[in-house]
Formats: C-alpha cells, structure tokens, sequence
C-alpha cells in the first residue's frame, strides 16, 4: 500500500532510472520563528515607524520595545517555510524542516508545534546563544500583517545542522528568500540546492517580501537565472520589485526569459504560473470573511508544491494552492486549522 | 471630568459616607495561567480519559504528556478571573488582578497580555519554585473545551502578595472557585473577603465548574450561606452539583434561600439573576457561530461585574454580560479580541 503510494505519486520517474524515489515530498528550509500576533490601529504602525504590509528586521531591544508597546498577544509557531510545510503536511505529504531553535520554551513551542503538524523536524536545538526567533506581528482592521522579526538562534542556521540524505531524498527542496539574511543560513541554502540538484530533485524559491527582494536581488535574480532555482515564488509586489518596475506585465515577461518555472500570486485576482511561453491562471477560492492574511502565500505555495511533488498538473497545483490559502486568511495565525486533505476531498480536488 | 466620572459611577454612595469612592471596578483574585489551545476529536479526550466539559488539575509531568500527545497550539494568556477583568478593563472599567506566575517566559507573556489589556497587575512573579500555570485547552468540532491544569506558580498565591489598599479600592473584588484549590491561595481568598467588606464593598465568587464544586461543596455553601460572598456566579451545572439535584428548579429555590443574590448563565437559555423573590432573566445575545466556548462565563461575568460596579440595573448588567459572553465564543481564545466598550455602544448598551 505504501509503496504503491510512493511509486504512483513519484514525479522523479521521468527524470530516468537513476533517481530514487523520495522519502519526502517537500522540504522546507526556514527561519525557525514563533509569531506573537496582536490587533493593532494603523496609528501604531504609523508612530513606530513600521512599514504596513512588510517584515523588517529588528534587534532584541528593538523587539522588548515592540512587545511592551503592543497589545494583548497570541503566541502561535510560524517561519515562512515552516508554515508551508505544515501545509503540506496537512494535505497528507510527507514533509520535513530544517531550520535552528534554541533549547528554551519559545523553541520547545515550535518543535512541539510543526512536528504535532506531522512534520520531520531533525535539526538539532542550540544549547547556547540567542534565543529562539521571535516575529511581532501586527495585524489591523484589514487583516493585513505587519511583521517585526527578532531573528535569534534562528540566523545560526549553519550547513552542518542536515544530513545530505535527508535533501537527496526529498521530491522537492524548498527555501524561503529570509534565509539570505543570516550568512551561515545562506551557505545552508547553497549546499541544500546543490545536494538536491545531484540527486535529480526540484530546488523551489520564495522571494519572501518585497522588501527581502530589494536587499538582494543581484543575489536572487542569479540564482534564478543559473539555474540553482527551478521553481520561483513571488506575489506581485515581490515580482515588482525583482525587475524594478511597477508594470506588472513587463515583469511577467521578464520572469518568462529568467525562470524555468514561476508561480505568482496576486491576492484577489488569483495566481498564475509561466514556463516558458506556458501559462496556466485560477481565480481566488472564495472565503466568508478575510480575517488575517498572515501566511497566504505560505499556504499557497504549500498546495502548489504538494501538487507538483505528486507530479498533478499545473492547474491542479494551483488550486490546491488557491484552497490552502483561502483557509488561511479566514482565520487568525499562519497555519492551518481545518486538515487540508479533507477541504480538498470535500471540494473536489485531487490532494 | 475624571471626578465626575468616579461620582457618577460610585455604587457605594447607598452605604452612606464613610465609604470612599473606589479606585477600581473590578479587582479579580485568580490562577494566573497560560493556556495552549488545541483542536482535537472526541477519541483523543476517550483515549486520554479526560472529562469533556471539565477542567482537572493535572502534574507537571502529566501536563508533559498530554502536551507531547496533542496538536499543534495557540499560547494565549487565560485563567477564569484574568479573562474577567481583561474584559471589565475592555469595556472601559478599571481592573486589577492579583495571581501568581514565575519570572519564566509563560510568566512575562502573562503579564504583558494582562496590563496590555489595561488591567492593573501588581502581584510579584516568584523568583524560584515551579514555572507559571499553563492550563492545556482541547478544543472539541462542537466548540467545547476539555482542559487540563498545571498551576505551578499559581498555587503559590499568598495572603502577603497583596496590599489591603487594592482591596479596599475596589468596588468590587472577584474571585474564582478554582483558588480553593490551593491553600494558601485559599488563605489569600479569604484574607481579601475580609478586607472588601471592612470597607464596604462587594464580594463575588464564581463557582468555577462543576468539579470544583465537588471539591469543595461545604465550604462554598459556608461562603455563600454566611455572608462572604455576596455575589455569587454559577452555570446551570455547577448550581445543580452545588445542591446536588438534577432539577434546574429545584437547585434555583434553594439558591434564593442561600445567597443575598446569583447570576446563573443557562449557556444558549440566556441567563438569570435572583436575589430574594426578585428575578431578572435576559435572552442570549445572538452570534453568528460558535467557535469555542472557552471564557464564556468569564466574560458573561465581566459584564454583569462592570455594570454592578458602575450601578446599572440587574437588566442592564445582564445584557452586558451576555454581550461579552457572544463575543467572546465567537472566536479561539478567553479573551475578548473586539474592545468590548465599542461593541456595546454599537449595540445601544449603557457601558
């Protein structure tokens, strides 16, 4: 039953006899963060000197100043890729992380967190330095989130803390643009990629914030255009400010000439992917009410990557990413609260 | 205008002139506690042998297994009379909370969240001893909610960490059933009975559930029968254990006998206050769907506390509590996260 299971949903297959299958369908590469999230007025952000919609990073102190300012909060275990991993293993893949806490109780949270999600978590808790990632989140009258990161034992992230076995094995690497920040993170960035290359896997990119894109995109569009990256995420904003223009079909067509494969979302007019000349487009899956958009784009990639790491067709990988994301924004916090196989079964889509 | 808000506002100007006017509206006395909220199905409350409905007290290491056991959470500042006065304090009444944490990182987020929300808490954390009480929260598909208590530092409440000045300030001092658990928190209980009423002020318990009831049956009948409390808070259940019948009536008759006057909340029957032969019974406040129950009773007691402490009618005190009572099931979390004060206004509730 389980083999059966990894041989039909193996996209590997056609990349010839020598791939194995993978143990993993996806995994994520992130900073390893606790959100604490809080309602707030568009004043505050306006009196702290916070740019709305974006994620600035901040220093300890900056973060005690944050905190003591801001109102009652709720602490809920987030990172990028973690959300997204969390996500797939939602729908049912297999999954795992990578990414460094510290051996203190924010960091017990998260490891209690992504694995109760059902995601492999081998990387080994710091036992000294900074402590475990903290994200001060914002979130106003229009669910969209302002986020202060106080990155922690999270930028220490080195390449020694994976094995090779456990990349090589996965269908899909995936890795969030945030990990640019920390330097050691980075050069685990760069060894995740090469190992999963040899191995004849996917090696997938978020561009994370507009603003991530502006400190390195020299850094991005190079690894988009050698080849390190085979799958790019961007929503729009983000697409903008790679090409530095606030025209969003010129810097469609610029992605089409750098990127083997790109998946852009664009909010309430729905998401899109390009290969080449290719091009496949699905709406917004309808939601009640928007109530936080923190981790949409986590969640959409998660369905994405879920699909494509089953070897689904294009368009079903969108939708199923359309889905994970509706649920998202309809709550509070950026993982998923409904089992995603399930919402997917009820509505119809292959998951 | 601040004067003439207090003037305005004083309950205590019927106990004649020696009275002073108070401080705070709502002074509650609890188990200072983290909760950590999470979905899960009616088989994993069998397999762990929970009581669905309940709250029971668990040990460190048990709090280590049931967490290990269940899915990812929600970290969200609780505990019955913190919930409480974080929703007087909503409304635009003064609160103060007395309770115990530890000086950890579950003790810090406690009291970020509870002076965050505006209430005043004075109480010192402990320095050493066992860390600060997280109460583990499952939340079940039909909104209710099985918890399972650690109270750590919480029980360490003493009769010294407090001043009689708050006590005496506070036209109303509130305190949950649930410190009858420990001792000496017990001793602190009794200790700030005493105080209020030397300076003539309201004394209200709420029962807390229907376990503790059974805890501690006698000793709340003395409490009520006697004239320490004056205000007593119970739920349908916990008024049938308290005189042990499964007759709602029944339990009602003997109650109006006992207590100088009751709030009883009769969950989707609305709620009911008596004192003597007087009734006063008000509908539920309509929500559009329940979510989780969790502080329901809490903030229903937040309601009629505030308008008590501010001298509405028993009506307008009761329309206030079931108010914050549908706010708060309407989302996850004991904690109000619209301000309570402009929800009421919108409902043309006196606040």
């Amino acid at each position: 039953m389980c083999r059966a299971l990894v041989a039909q949903t193996n996209p590997s297959k056609l990349k010839g006899p020598l791939v194995s299958a993978p143990h993993l369908d996806v995994l994520g590469f992130g900073n390893a963060i606790v959100d604490v999230l809080a309602r707030t007025e568009d004043d505050f952000l306006a009196h702290h000197g916070m740019r709305k919609g974006g994620m600035t990073l901040i220093d300890e102190m900056q973060a005690e100043t944050i905190y003591a300012a801001m109102g009652p909060g709720v602490e809920i275990s987030g990172g990028s890729a973690a959300n997204t991993v969390a996500g797939v293993a939602s729908l049912g893949g297999r999954a795992g992380f990578v990414g460094k806490v510290k051996d203190d109780p924010l960091g017990l949270i998260f490891r209690h967190d992504i694995e109760a999600a059902g995601v492999r978590f081998p990387t080994p808790a710091a036992a000294s330095g900074p402590a475990t990632a903290r994200c001060l989140i914002l979130v106003t009258a229009d669910g969209e989130r302002t986020m202060n990161t106080f990155l922690g034992a999270a930028q220490n992230l080195e390449p020694e803390d994976f094995d090779e076995a456990i990349v090589a094995g996965a269908a899909v690497t995936y890795l969030e643009g945030y990990l640019w920040d920390p330097p050691p993170a980075k050069q685990a960035f760069l060894k995740a990629a090469g190992i999963a290359h040899k191995a004849g896997r996917t090696v997938a990119l978020t561009l994370s914030d507009a603003f991530c894109v502006d400190r390195y995109r020299a850094e991005f569009l190079a690894l988009v255009r050698e080849g390190t990256v085979d799958l790019l995420f961007a929503n729009e904003t983000e697409l903008k400010a790679l090409y530095q223009t606030a025209d969003f079909d010129t810097a469609l067509a610029a992605l089409r000439q750098d990127a083997k494969r790109a998946v852009v979302t664009r909010s309430e007019n729905g998401a899109l992917t390009i290969a080449g000349t290719e091009t496949v487009a699905v709406p917004v899956f309808p939601v009640a009410s928007v109530v936080d958009t923190t981790g949409a784009g986590d969640l959409f990639a998660a369905g994405y990557l879920h699909g494509h790491a089953r070897g689904f067709s294009p368009e079903e990988s969108l939708r199923l990413g359309a889905l994970c994301a509706a649920e998202v924004i309809s709550h509070m916090g950026a993982r998923p609260e409904r089992a995603l196989k399930e919402l997917a079964e009820e509505n119809g889509l292959r998951v």
